[in-house]
This record gives structure tokens, C-alpha cells and sequence, in this order.
């Protein structure tokens, strides 16, 4: 008996180290795909529908948004991105657990659509250490890492609807938590209560 | 900031196979200890009062009971067995994660006092191998087997309110799945709300 995949959705400010933590959480893992977005946006050369995006007319879209065929759905310099139920619905029936990182606002969405999605807010250890990370990048101007530290502080006070919280000061450690995450919520009793119905 | 570590309660059908897949779960892991249990059993040669056991003479065992500082208590061939809630809370809060193995009833009473305990159940694949493990042990009789199997299809009746299944077909991965569930466990936000505090 196949138990079915959990969607995971991470969120976290800009320099907790998203990125880092979950691709070394994902290595040698095949029991694990990203979410594919539905876009607006008009394919980049290289570009191939239904790998980095679907890519749809507006009309369309706004079709998606009315059925409720979206899990979430966001505008983003003139263009819309959005999560496609079915699309993860395939994938979670198929077994697989599905990775989709995304912003609080949109995290918050998806707990409204499917309550059972796993949502994880990967931190940085301090405010102190996330405006070093800022800054160290070199990328950002002085006011830009004020602005960022505010929306930080604006998402820390919002995450009260995640499951998991992650403190990133040691990136292994934070990705093998995340990968334990991942393991244990296939065990969910909810995600296997066909096993208790055989035979008993 | 440390976090506090997580009561963790085990059940399972006897010819479940939970030693087995509890003593590979947890080596090599330091942050994980048992339970002592209080009992009104006399100590036997060697038995170190709040090594093996608390114990306590009858007295003492009732007013425990009485002043609700045990988590689950029962009785045994004519002793009273108990889990001590104060023992359990201390290692908790020095950050230990505290491990107890104890049947659907004793787990249900710790789900009442402290309902943040993790109950995790282990079952065997199927009936048909759980019959056949026991018949391979060679320590019970036919219908002692019998017995334990009608016992176990109550258990599984019984078994909703714990978080987690583990199905024990392979020892080894469900050894991975307990492990990743008990480090997960202390990943939960409501565990770590305290590092959504600071500086925000």
C-alpha cells in the first residue's frame, strides 16, 4: 500500500539561507519535486511549457482563479504566477512529496486551500545575523536591508499558521531537520490510516 | 536558545517488532532517554531505586495517584506501575526528548494529562505476518496467538488518537522514519515560538 506525498511549502525572509538548506535537504532524495507555477509571463528562449513554468494567456489565468484551480496565486511586475492544484495533486496521488517556496501571503493562501499542506519558516538565528547575511551580500543598498528587516519583522509577526519553524545558524544542521520533516510527515496517522483498516 | 525536548509514547501489538525498531532508532542519539518508571514492586537483587525503577510503598502510590503526579498508572500481577510526571517534566525541560513504551491504554491516559505528547504506533504489515511472527517466537501457544491477535485488531480499533503509524515491514527504514519523527517533533513551531519573539 503507497502512501500518498505531503505538499511542503517553505517560507522565510530573504538571507535565512532558503535555498541552501533545501537543496542540501533534497540530495539523494527521490521521493521528493518542486511545484511547476502557471504563468502569464511569456516563455524565455530555452524556456519549455510545463518544465519551468506552464505558461497560459491572462484570460486563462483569470479562468484558473475563478474554478479555483489555483492553490495561490500572486501578481509580480505586471505578470501572474499561481500554484496549480491538479498539477500537485498528480504528484502528491503519485507519491511524491511536493517542494513549493513561497512568500507568507501565499503560504497562507495554500493553509486556506489545503490545510493539510506542511508549512516550514526557515529563520535566520537572529536579526543581528540576518542584516550581517544582508549586508555581506553586497547586493543590496543600506536602505534596501532596512526595508528587508522591516518585512522580516512583518513576517515573523504573520507566521503563526506554520507547522515548523527552523533556525538556520548551522545550514547541515537545518537541512537535516528539514529532511526529518519531510520522512515524518509521511507518517502522519492521517496519511496512513489505511493501514489500520486492513483485516481489523 | 535551547529548545525543550518532547515526550515521545510508543504502542504497538506485541510481535509489532518496537524494540527492535526502537534500539535502532535511537543509536548514536544523545538527546533521547527513558522513561523511569514508579512502581509499588519490590526491588529485586541489583535494582537501583530510580534506576530501574522509583519505588514506592502502597501509600505513596495512591497519594501519587490522588495528586495526579503520574501521567498514566496501572496495575500488574498485583503491583501498581506509573510514569512520574515531575521525572518526565525535568528531563524535558534539560532538553531531552523522554521515550516510553507502553500499551493503547497507558498511552491514551498520557494523552489526557499532556495531550503535546507524540503517540507513535507500530504495526506489523499485515495480520497474516504478525500471525506468523509469533508463531516463529515459538513462546506462545495457539491460542495464546489467537488471543494476542484479537487483542491487537482492539488496538487498532482504538488506535486514533495517536500521530503517527509506522509500519514495521523492513526495521531498518522504520528505525529512519521513528528517528526523523522524533527530531522532527522538535522542529514544531509551537516548540520554538520563542525564536519568533526575539527583536521583532
Amino acid at each position: 500500500m503507497k502512501d500518498r506525498g505531503r505538499l511542503i511549502v517553505i517560507s522565510g525572509p530573504s538571507g535565512a539561507g532558503k535555498s541552501t538548506v533545501v537543496s542540501k535537504a533534497i540530495e539523494g532524495r527521490s521521493d521528493i519535486c518542486f511545484s511547476t507555477s502557471v504563468t502569464t509571463r511569456k516563455p524565455r528562449p530555452g524556456e519549455v511549457d510545463g518544465r519551468e513554468y506552464f505558461f497560459v494567456e491572462p484570460d486563462r489565468f483569470k479562468e484558473m482563479v475563478e474554478n479555483g484551480e489555483l492553490l495561490e496565486h500572486a501578481e509580480y511586475v505586471a505578470n501572474s504566477y499561481g500554484t496549480p492544484r491538479a498539477y500537485v495533486e498528480e504528484q502528491l496521488e503519485a507519491g511524491l512529496n511536493v517542494l513549493l517556496d513561497i512568500e507568507v501571503q501565499g503560504a497562507r493562501q495554500i493553509h486556506r486551500q489545503m490545510p493539510e499542506a506542511v508549512k516550514i519558516f526557515i529563520i535566520p538565528p537572529s536579526m543581528a545575523e540576518l542584516r550581517r547575511r544582508l549586508e555581506g551580500r553586497g547586493t543590496d543598498t543600506e536602505r534596501a536591508i532596512e526595508a528587508r528587516l522591516i518585512r522580516a519583522r512583518q513576517e515573523y509577526a504573520e507566521a503563526d499558521f506554520y507547522d515548523y519553524i527552523l533556525v538556520n545558524d548551522d545550514a547541515d544542521r537545518a537541512a537535516a531537520e528539514l529532511s526529518a520533516i519531510i520522512t515524518a510527515e509521511r507518517c502522519r496517522a492521517a496519511n496512513r490510516m489505511h493501514w489500520l483498516k486492513q483485516e481489523a
